[in-house]
């Protein structure tokens, strides 16, 4: 037993780390505060709007830090973000997953309610020829995006392909509104190097305008030009003809997009704290009280050229442990040890003792939390606790 | 859109699966009630006590499930976990993570403020040190098991360690309560024969009894021989000397658990409900919206025999579709794809249409929600909405 134990309460938010229960996640305001910054100097060197994606953190003190005046447009990924952040005042928000039919149903009902516009995502006729269904129950005209397919990630539209101008067609047809084509470079997580990702960035502004190109020869205005991943808004080079970028991983960013080289590891702005619960000398493990449950089973970098486990372990003020990871997980327990090859060996973590592990991928290991504990640096002292929310 | 999306009401729970919105974790009743009672036949048969483990479900009204007349005998693996079992009336709690400070002491004001028996799990001396400080700032005698590590899987003694006896006496020196052993088999998981799974089931009872003389030899009484994992808790053909079994995925199941060959695919009571929002023929994908979020990261069979994605893909009423699994996963897209070498070709799934998902890891599927909707069987029917608590 240490004293830290003496200033937990269980009523009383803790004030400082060492009154936290572990698993914990700690959110570095600073480096959020440099991120956000980051990008927002891009898109206005390119004079591109930047419309972040709250996927990533859904808290609204996280979109606050990105909107100094007022709410700006956003990204979600599922309505129950869309009514949250409509909830705290946004009103501009693209919904960037396809749609079902009961989400835009209930999207259509937010805007009614709220007078947000939530723009949807489609990319095929049947999708389109839903429109007039959607229209007719619920007395709104939808906003819609074609969904491009630009590196074969996922789902979307080809740029070439002709069932492009078939469902534009159809949108319009059926009294929905087109708004523009949005395109996601998904592929770009995979890459490691400038020129491929300048490459991956131009790829997918070529492939937007194309496609745009073909609607507005139809007669489609096509107002927005809407495209983005964490890498591609970080290394596009040539901006023209977009209208917006954007990306979400890119306020906290993780391991994967180290990997990636996007951002330097100390750019990272949450983390997992976690207390030694015990060890295994002869292995070389230390074990801890963040599992999977805590860290997530995301292993986003074992794929990538330094496999990164479950997680990079720092110490308790945020220092990385130079080849200390994450190597096994489960439930509730992190078995930490030192990468494999390394010459290094485990420094001295007695029970009891505190870590801050880096995530894999931040969306994922921050959607197994329900609130931030906000930090700076490597300050002890707690200056917020921020609140998230989650499901559909 | 389909018809479906009219009896969508944000306000309103939904009264059959039609009218969730998607994803959404099911769970089969009747399925429960068979996996809850099968497990209790063969503790019954062995007449050993029954701890389930209360980390998958981690719901009141699954534990009542398993509980029909009064508040039994429990595991958890979180202190959020103990209190939430503890306010709804359960007092003799198994607390199966080796403690932190700060948990041990919250356990210790748990005990105080509701006569709940949280038994603390320790294996070093240098935890069983720090029971003398606990005791005195909380004022309260912590009751401890000592950990076994029967199988090289994570923490605990190994039960001819001659640290055994010294950590036991420093246990009751220091004041605390030592009332026995605790095994996991955690390598179980990685087997796949009757044969092995009886061998490891034997070699789990073994070491705990192993210890348990050795303890006993010198003063020590050790009334629980505590052990278990879904697999063992299955396979054992002898727990002679054994005074409780201790498993938790057994009420759900998941596929992890029928690749080792715990239990047929139709035991597995929860799976994620989702709408098919996209197709991409040429690839022979169909995008729905249940991604790693609703899902989880788990990818557990991935070295099993059969690896099965991100999930096995059932229709909408429950009816595995032969080799169609999810075969990619990003935060709220799923990619459902025929099993690579099969000759089977994907079935039609409409825009709109629904399936059902089931679980690689039903803990972590579970943890990704915030309640179960509640069926049974194919009917479409939601019995009930049972919440379930998370977090540290």
């Amino acid at each position: 037993m240490n004293t830290r134990a003496a200033n937990v309460a269980v009523s009383e938010p803790a004030r400082t780390i060492d009154a936290l229960i572990t698993p914990a996640l700690l959110l570095d305001r600073g480096r959020l505060e440099r991120n956000i910054q980051g990008l927002a100097e891009r898109a206005r060197k390119f004079g591109v709007a930047l419309r972040p994606h709250m996927k990533t953190a859904k808290s609204i003190d996280v979109a606050r830090c990105a909107f100094h005046r007022e709410p700006g447009p956003i990204t979600v990924s599922t309505i129950a973000e869309a009514e949250y952040f409509a909830g705290h005042g946004f009103r501009d928000i693209t919904y960037a997953v396809g749609i079902s039919p009961a989400s835009a149903r209930r999207a259509m009902e937010l805007c009614r309610r709220t007078g947000a516009d939530v723009k949807l995502l489609l990319d095929s006729v049947g999708h389109a020829a839903g429109q007039a269904a959607l229209r007719e129950a619920t007395g709104m005209t939808p906003s819609v995006f074609i969904e491009l397919d630009c590196d074969d990630h996922r789902g979307g539209l080809k740029p070439d392909d002709p069932k492009l101008l078939e469902v534009a067609n159809r949108v319009v047809e059926k009294g929905a509104n087109l708004v523009g084509v949005l395109a996601h470079a998904g592929e770009s997580y995979a890459l490691s190097t400038p020129d491929a990702l300048v490459k991956a960035a131009e790829n997918e502004r070529s492939a937007s305008l194309r496609a745009a190109e073909t609607l507005r020869a139809h007669g489609h205005a096509c107002p927005i030009i809407s495209l983005g991943s964490t890498p591609t808004a970080h290394f596009a080079s040539n901006l023209d003809g977009v209208t917006e970028l954007r990306a979400g991983v890119y306020m906290f960013f993780d391991l994967v997009q180290h990997g990636v080289g996007v951002c330097a590891i100390d750019a990272v702005a949450i983390s997992v704290l976690a207390t030694v619960i015990g060890s295994k000398p002869k292995k070389g493990w230390v074990l801890v009280d963040a599992g999977w449950m805590a860290l997530s089973r995301d292993r986003g970098t074992a794929n990538q050229q330094i496999d990164q486990g479950y997680g990079v372990v720092c110490d308790e003020k945020g220092r990385v442990l130079e080849d200390v990871i994450v190597a096994q997980a489960s439930q509730e327990h992190g078995i930490l040890a030192i990468r494999a090859g390394s010459g290094k060996s485990m420094p001295e973590l007695p029970l009891g003792s505190r870590v801050r592990i880096l995530p894999n991928h931040a969306c994922a290991m921050a959607a197994q939390h329900d609130f931030y504990s906000v930090v700076n640096g490597d300050s002890p002292k707690i200056e917020a606790r921020w609140e998230r929310m989650r499901g559909w």
